[in-house]
């Protein structure tokens, strides 16, 4: 597929930023990682950050049949009405972000009444079970990653500084783990969390149902669109979308959870030039997220043991980029304030 | 010294939380510590956090005549105007997070002009050289303790649902890890950092002279107005008074980095009780903070590489504190959502 072209960080003002941060009333690189997004986000022509969105991709999972959830995936469209009527942890967090949500329908396996606030843009009812055979078509995949990019543009028109990925979608951490290990080389079993809490015996299922996926639908690594097509799901295509066409609308990208995670593994293959819009929101609980986050090269910025998805710790995380971009712009210089220097 | 009574956690109001949190739309334990953070509030009492404070204590060490820092003491003073002028990084979060500062000079070597907006309760002008002798009196260890507990007390009064405690003075790394030392037996060179930025020959001469320090003063470990006295330093001591007036009166109480977490140890030793109370904000750069915390048994919410002080990482908390009540109050059942349940 053609992706949009991506535009280069501005390196000048990178070294303007970081000159500032220099004179700045503190001991030099003592705010640490609100100094290093200070200066990232600087790089991207960003220093502010008041016009903020969550992105939520919703869409089922042929796999979730083999009973690698704990949850029916009666519970996406259910999950989907009820970020609609502002009672999910994504609607709480977001309030207090001051951020939009924008709901994506790219493949529930429900049909929403039209006047409902969810953008509509369903690929497919649920992928196929990639147990048993590809979980969507190359051009459904490509279609589900243009969703995304359609609607971050559409975002951006609206006034935009900064996105953050959401997911939901009952399964949707079985499409990561196998993206993940199917990238990385990383063994099934070392990249496979529970979830939204399977036991031990569903794990064990899980891994299993994992390792026949790419053992039958056999995935190329260096092929991202075939390794979506065949192990992914269609809201980590789009959030894939919205990472590139945030990217290249010159848009920094805040990374969510696990789910989120394989769709920047994803991107990052199909656009290397995303990365330096990347930031990571937190660190997982699912074991093979760390693994995501290592191999693209990103830092999580909190450690709270989240696990829900949704784009909780993404939305979680603004309030810090929010810090970062306000030290930058509101703290006193050592001449300014009149402070002796070492 | 009278310490005043800390009242215990409400455990059925925990237990009350817990079966919420439980309720809400989400797999249980999926918000990991905002869950957490949400029980321990509710424990407390504080269904929300809408009204904050930083209480930032300053002072001055003796002990910086040895070089142990790479700013001269008089950086300390004006850093106190600095924070009157707003132009610090604790004003940019303070004003970030909407949580009021109030400034304590407990001990700076320098007379404020009366009508400046500074709580002035100078014990005395700096410590003494605490590489020499005592660094001041087991009377002024107490009076500075009283100092933080009656500027507590007065925010409370104000209106108060939680507070952040910070620090300001130069060299005070150096009494804090001397503490750490004295009270956990890990040896000094294991729990001393660079400070605000020391290279490796002012590392060596920091171990060097906390080393002499304990040696010359032999505080007893098991008495923590003798550590205090001995080697601390007086805005460790506020800080202390600040954590058990706050704890007395019922208010949570955010530790800060390195400084902060000295005064926390000193207070959990006066007072157990506190340590319901307590929640840490942030792992700092500094290689004695993580040995504080796990002394303590407290787990940092945020890593960012800080090493600032001043309450900084703390009020940079009060965010994620504010979003754990803001889950328990505001997120749909399962019941109210109609979401079905494993």
């Amino acid at each position: 597929m053609k992706l949009p072209h991506i535009p280069s960080p501005d390196s000048a003002a990178a070294a303007a930023a970081q000159q500032r941060q220099n004179n700045l009333t503190k001991p030099q690189g003592s705010l640490g990682r609100l100094e290093e997004l200070s200066i990232q986000l600087a790089a991207l022509g960003k220093r502010s950050v008041d016009r903020k969105a969550v992105i939520v991709m919703a869409s089922d999972h042929g796999v979730a049949a083999e009973g690698v959830s704990a949850y029916p995936s009666e519970v996406t469209p259910q999950m989907v009405l009820n970020f609609v009527r502002g009672g999910a942890a994504i609607n709480v967090l977001a309030r207090q972000a001051n951020a939009r949500i924008t709901v994506v329908d790219i493949g529930v396996n429900f049909d929403f009444d039209s006047s409902l606030p969810i953008a509509q843009r369903k690929v497919m009812r649920g992928t196929r079970n990639m147990a048993r055979e590809a979980a969507m078509t190359c051009e459904q995949a490509e279609q589900a990653i243009q969703v995304g990019v359609d609607v971050v543009r559409s975002e951006i028109a609206k006034g935009l500084d900064i996105v953050a990925t959401g997911d939901m979608g009952i399964g949707n951490t079985t499409p990561s783990a196998a993206i993940v290990s199917v990238i990385t080389g990383e063994p099934v079993a070392r990249v496979t969390g529970r979830g939204t809490g399977v036991d031990e015996a569903g794990l064990q299922r899980k891994v299993a149902m994992i390792e026949k996926a790419i053992a039958i639908n056999k995935p190329d690594p260096k092929n991202p669109i075939d390794v979506l097509s065949k192990v992914g799901g269609l809201e980590i295509a789009g959030i894939a979308g919205v990472i590139i066409g945030a990217a290249s609308g010159g848009i920094p990208v805040v990374i969510d959870g696990f789910i989120s995670g394989a769709a920047a593994l994803i991107a990052c293959q199909l656009a290397p030039e995303v990365k330096p819009y990347l930031i990571a929101a937190h660190q997982s609980v699912e074991i093979g997220h760390r693994v995501m986050l290592d191999h693209i090269g990103l830092h999580p910025l909190l450690n709270m043991d989240l696990r829900l998805g949704e784009g909780t710790g993404a939305v979680l995380a603004f309030h810090l980029i929010e810090a970062a971009t306000r030290i930058l712009n509101e703290m006193a210089t050592f001449e300014e304030a009149g402070v002796s220097t070492k």
